[in-house]
């Protein structure tokens, strides 16, 4: 398994304190999500990328019937079994690549924030394709394509404008958090549709996060969401 | 029916002008809708805002039984008639949103450049819906989101940035072409996968076009394709 920048003890103690306050991801990320998500009731949920599990015991309470979280990162597989643990709640420490290894199938997939981190889209879409049932729904949001298109993150605001760069030029880019390396790929919006296209989803509803006046006010930080979208969420069915 | 900015004399001898060399549509937009063309052997073609139908006798030279322009420029209708007439081919002077005043149906409805004018895209959709036969084709190309957002048309570039504003602030726009104005909508891209999506249509094929160095030597404009996209063209299939 390669080595994830999660797993680097000063990297991920930064992070789990800038998770401990209201940010984008609680504000503008997640009720989007929650917008789209199926009702999960007698269902079975896998969690794509799933951290410490912080939305585990929320897809139980809402009667999902079986919830398993993977994750690549073996530091927050093991915060998630200290703090997340539960009836119906099983992790998995391993890549998202690596579905296709599964025997048993999944009623939704759900995945936030972690797409934008995956090399070969194409192949991790196949093997979404083949541990859903029939109609079963991928739900993700990632970096919105604008965003993701600037090398190390290089987007910056001018006034009211929002200047970004190499939209065209697909792949690789390097950005630093916390003074560590992360590894992203930059895809254009055509080309995430496409692949769901192609790999057998229909492509149900697509969102660019717009962040209510409340959640602006909560985290002025949001206001540039007036402008530009920071997420590209996405719902798709399996056919 | 509504005043068309093409039936101002000056307006139209100007824009009659531009076409005549090579531009962006003909070396980036119009290759890339060949491209996603389907075979339209034996098949009833509507082009929508065909302006003086110079793609008519393509259609009916690769085997279209029908082909019908409609526009609502009473100028561009007349050149179409006088210019690129043919058998099996007709011209209509109408506004696009009332399609469903049609009673044959079409197997394939083609749109080059033409969506960003038009207000209400839900209503246009609908009626699509109803001249196509089933699995029937859209075909339609437009400005970039990217484009369309800012005000005035007042993207920039600043270096290899480029520069936009109001994205998520959709409507109405008002723009200048040789000094008359032009009004068209900006829709976000998820407005436009979602208004597909919710009209019966599956999105089969998004392009945010990617000029050829070949293409950039003979036109240098092009370059700036190679950072951002001009135009967004999508396939789409009646379900």
């Amino acid at each position: 398994m390669s080595r994830n920048v999660f797993d680097n003890p000063s990297f991920f103690s930064k992070y789990m304190e800038l998770r401990k306050d209201y940010n984008h991801n609680d504000l503008l990320e997640h009720p989007e999500m929650e917008k789209l998500c199926p009702d999960v009731r007698g269902k079975r949920v896998l969690d794509l990328g799933c951290g410490y599990g912080s939305y585990a015991r929320s897809f139980i309470e809402r009667g999902a019937s079986y919830y398993l979280g993977i994750d690549s990162s073996e530091s927050m597989i093991r915060k998630a079994n200290a703090e997340n643990a539960g009836d119906n709640i099983e992790y998995k420490l391993m890549n998202l690549e690596d579905l296709d290894s599964f025997e048993c199938r999944f009623d939704l997939a759900y995945s936030s924030l972690v797409f934008h981190y995956i090399d070969d889209f194409d192949k991790l879409l196949r093997a979404i394709h083949s541990i859903l049932n029939n109609d079963g729904i991928l739900l993700f949001s990632q970096m919105h394509p604008i965003i993701s298109a600037s090398n190390g993150y290089s987007g910056y605001f001018e006034g009211e404008y929002f200047a970004f760069s190499s939209y065209q030029e697909e792949g690789r880019r390097e950005g630093h958090w916390f003074k560590q390396k992360v590894i992203s790929y930059h895809r254009k919006m055509s080309t995430i549709m496409n692949a769901l296209a192609s790999n057998g989803f229909l492509i149900e509803k697509v969102l660019e996060p717009l962040p209510s006046l409340e959640a602006v006010r909560e985290l002025p930080a949001l206001e540039k969401d007036l402008v530009r979208p920071t997420f590209l969420i996405v719902r798709a069915r399996r056919i």
